[in-house]
């Protein structure tokens, strides 16, 4: 109800804030005989942490990640895996100056209005820090996956207003944790980092867009109506930090097409039914049908500045913010492996939930 | 589980399918003491009924709703409000040619693969004769949410093309309801209508986008994690048949934003605490900062072609499906008030988790 | 949230007015390609209703069902099975010495606190008329089990201080139906026939106790820690009308036995691990063990008497309420087929729910 | 799904196996404000830890609690309070004999059929080490009803075949925890106490019985068909370990009742409307009438025996078990806190429910 839990069958309860004493979760639901690949979960949480490059803040959080239950002897026991993530680079009085003032584009004001009282510290527990518990928990869907054969992958499409124009058919995906920015085109990736290079000097921030591509899912995961797995893709998505928008498919561009030009017609191809276009994205009726689904996720731009703001505080007299501090200019590619994450948590809950569907 | 129940205070349960004896809903959860407006219902129902103009679908659904429970001497008792619309215009052997047939883009495969046994007549359960019940239970939350003040208003604002260049806050939305393709704006509707009658005319079919505005929304409004106001509204719009893209506020355009244009500078405005812009559109980390709401819908065209298109049987071999039946070249303006009612009822069950939020 | 959806998988909403237009449900999650036995529903209705022998209310309800979504050609489709049985019996005005007073051990005072506004027409939500869509999906729910082999059957143990002093191994439990008390045991069916006729002349009512016996359950049904399979069990009992106990196995006398007497050891048998004695009722740290799973509920008596009590009036007003109408002098006989259905719906929805369990 | 969560507002999820890393939960939807008692929860986690006495287990478990989120300078902030208690005294090789072993009326049988694997370790998740998560979770609850002036006590009222005769209005509860045995009626405590001493010479141990009053309740608190307020606390009680049956007020002796004896009469008092007698418990159609809520809860022997007991091996091949280790003759007074955890985290939940049932 508080919405710290996502999923239906494999569920993950989410807690911790920023300058709090951790980060965690409670992955529930998970079934047991699963192999626990732990390099894998700290591979992930790699992707996500701050400080990979000059790029990114410098912030340094080891972000060693504990387990406290439910794998014995290298398998899931089908009880809670519970994990832990201690927050460490944590000075007191970091944050004094933001106690009574609402940054803009952040949640200070809307927590302050909602709850009352609350952790101002770094944005308590409306920070991005919060997503380690996401990461951990979608590796861990991410070794569910792999035993049914299905793959996640995303990349960076967009920095700013520079787009990468090749699909992702084009593109070679193995090669996107080789960029910086996490695009797979070495042309596109260049022009991201100077993009980023020239906005920092300003104090200025990006945004950018995160596309995704699952391969190789089973059909028939989803459910019909309000459950559609599109439906709890853009969910999970845009329960994301800084996240705007959600297309599946042709998304917008659908808009403008005809339906001559858009359905997806069938064909037989060694003994499969597949589809000879893919606008649908790999799901119909809210249903996967065994075609690739993709997606692209948009990001806003950081609201951190490393400028001077106008705001107000507490009292709702007017302040200047002054831009201090570390933080990122961009934090796209940095959300590459969140949208990983939560794209794989979708997909294993789905794929156990199919398992009630027929008798 | 199975999907079909929306919502964690305000829940409707759907059922039926296209042509069974009825569609109808179960709405648990609404508040004792609501005033209940049955003409809001049947003029909200007959806003997305078919045969409404010569622009759409001709299938004669006089779609009379029957309540049965929950409401007392006018007003509602806090208990199961349950309702009926019974299907009509229905002909036994209309749909025998679809049996062994996978429509293009439609949820035949997909229905086939995931159930094995399905009601494949007009679509069954994936018709999107199912927002019926969308459609009563989302005016009934519109009548809680009238209770605390909140409007909600959609509009058509591009068919396939054309698009409606203005903003919202140019537009005077009390108009749409009188364009037939529900675009408040004259010369872009009388453009729609235009494509729309050429577009029938090659048989083929329409998408479009349509704008959503919320206003007069309290603060505090949406759950900080993984059930955001707007990770909601995503979910609740993704639901809908043929979507295929969400954005809130800036959206996707966002991403191509600076920090320093996309922030939302707080002021303070009569003793009121606002912002100069609202790129957020009114959600900040997922919760209602009072400002106006804002999001875009995109639907892919009509998969139904009064054309022939080629597809495969449940064999996998390939037939000629013939283009026949009564359809619409494009839904969009029908689906102005199945977004309407999927918003009020993510708003009417946000205000009432928000309850629970203080002490 | 409201309470009128029990299950996870298997899902009940049930909705209805004792008094309003109808009583109804819609079960969802009910898998797909389950043969559906409409005389079933028919013949567990007609177990429940009123009228049945002169023993019982003579209120006449038919009680036909009417399917309404989620069956196609004699098999479940997966999805929702809507359900309404109209109210027939309804003379307006029947009920308006009562609008403004409180009926002792009813509900009309706490509905009065929690709601407002209420329908107090012969108790209107908080009736065991209520009953009615839970006896409807739970014969749903056992032909779900019929196709795992799991049959489940419960009779009356005891009426007042009438009890059956056999076990239920003891007894023939196909001849309940047999006895209009439905007391698999001659002699004391007709001691308990006895007292009701007594208990009557003297316009007063009886209470009494249901055993419920499962046979033949897979292990592994049931989930660890919250959501134990006797836990779940025990809920639904006690969410039935009039119920204020319930026991386990041993139950409340296991907890005056030694460990010695009370561990039932393990040994092996024809292949199988097998129990040698059953205290566990079935069931071990929450889980089925494979033995017969056996249960007691136990019934406080009408609370409608055919006397004159005194009470109060919403003004808090003394008064004295006549004891006229149509009532049972014991519902227990009737609560027989609603107590299978509530366990047949806890036992399909853990079957369902155990194929998560492990990979 | 998995059933490690509890409630629906107040939601606890609960991790950890008894020889793992730690025992924790994680409680989301606690409402922001709320002062903290960091006292209480420690003073809760004594009441249930073992070596309190001669008269329990001799395992030495310090059971500190970490409190990881969700409380900022001593108030609750709104959200999650994740918590954690290490465990501590864990000697590796102490359960390998147990490995391949099914001991008596535990539950490593059905979870090596449900798990396939399993962490055997002292029962693993099904250990009661488990409900550590549920007094500190449960602590908090009592925190929240402080606030609105509940207040939840429980007493043991048998320990096998010793029962106190008196109701609880008759007993001093505040006297409780003077006894070792949580019984309030010294001359009962104190054959309570002997009983367990010449059991323990014999190997041998015993269940019994606690029961529970939640006073000063306000009226409207429970939901009225599923979700019955005694319903919800009889799937609480029924879930801690051990635990056989429950009784909400009059319970099974109010099957043998007449209903003119337990009716309970309404009156006006103080401007206030009471019933005369309480045989409902404080609840009437499953809403809280503002009465004490009383029940009880009865559980079994302790499964782990001093003596050789018979049993199987995974192989299926009967082996004797030996009796050894360290483990309570008795469970029952350290069953207490669990109730009043359990009972609290109920209340807490349908208080804030009860938020959204009028407008």
């Amino acid at each position: 109800m508080a919405g710290n839990t996502f999923g239906k069958i494999v569920q993950l309860t989410s807690f911790g804030e920023s300058h709090g004493k951790a980060i965690g979760g409670v992955l529930d639901g998970f079934p047991a005989g699963i192999p626990i690949d732990f390099a894998l979960i700290q591979h992930e949480l790699d992707r996500r942490k701050p400080g990979q490059s000059k790029l990114v803040s410098a912030r340094k959080e080891p972000d060693k990640v504990e387990l406290l239950s439910g794998v014995y002897e290298g398998y899931s026991t089908g009880t809670p895996i519970a994990f832990l993530v201690r927050n460490k680079d944590h000075k007191p009085g970091d944050y004094d100056h933001l106690k009574g003032s609402f940054r803009p584009s952040h949640a200070d004001y809307v927590y302050h209005e909602k709850y009352g009282h609350r952790d101002h510290r770094g944005g308590g527990r409306s920070s991005a820090r919060e997503t380690v518990a996401r990461v951990v928990a979608g590796s861990l869907a991410q070794m569910l996956l792999r035993e049914i054969g299905v793959s996640v992958t995303s990349y960076v499409s967009a920095i700013g207003n520079v787009n990468l124009q090749k699909d992702y058919v084009e593109c070679d995906l193995s090669k996107t944790d080789e960029s910086p920015v996490r695009c797979p085109d070495k042309a596109a990736s260049e022009k991201m980092v100077q993009l980023i290079e020239n906005t920092a000097k300003n104090g200025d921030t990006l945004g950018g867009i995160i596309k995704c591509i699952i391969k190789d899912v089973p059909t028939g995961l989803g459910e019909p109506v309000f459950d559609k797995l599109h439906a709890d893709l853009a969910r999970a998505m845009m329960s994301i930090n800084a996240v705007k928008g959600f297309e599946i498919g042709s998304g917008f561009s659908g808009a403008s097409m005809k339906g001559s030009e858009h359905n997806d017609l069938f064909a037989e191809k060694n003994g499969k039914i597949v589809t000879q276009t893919n606008f649908s994205g790999g799901i119909q009726g809210g249903i996967s049908n065994g075609m690739d689904i993709y997606f692209t996720v948009a990001f806003k731009p950081v609201a951190t500045l490393m400028r001077d703001q106008k705001t107000v505080n507490t009292e709702g007299e007017e302040i200047v913010l002054k831009g201090k501090g570390r933080h990122d200019v961009c934090v796209v590619p940095r959300a590459v492996p969140i949208v990983d994450a939560m794209a794989a948590l979708v997909l294993a809950d789905h794929y156990l939930r199919n398992r009630a569907s027929k008798f």
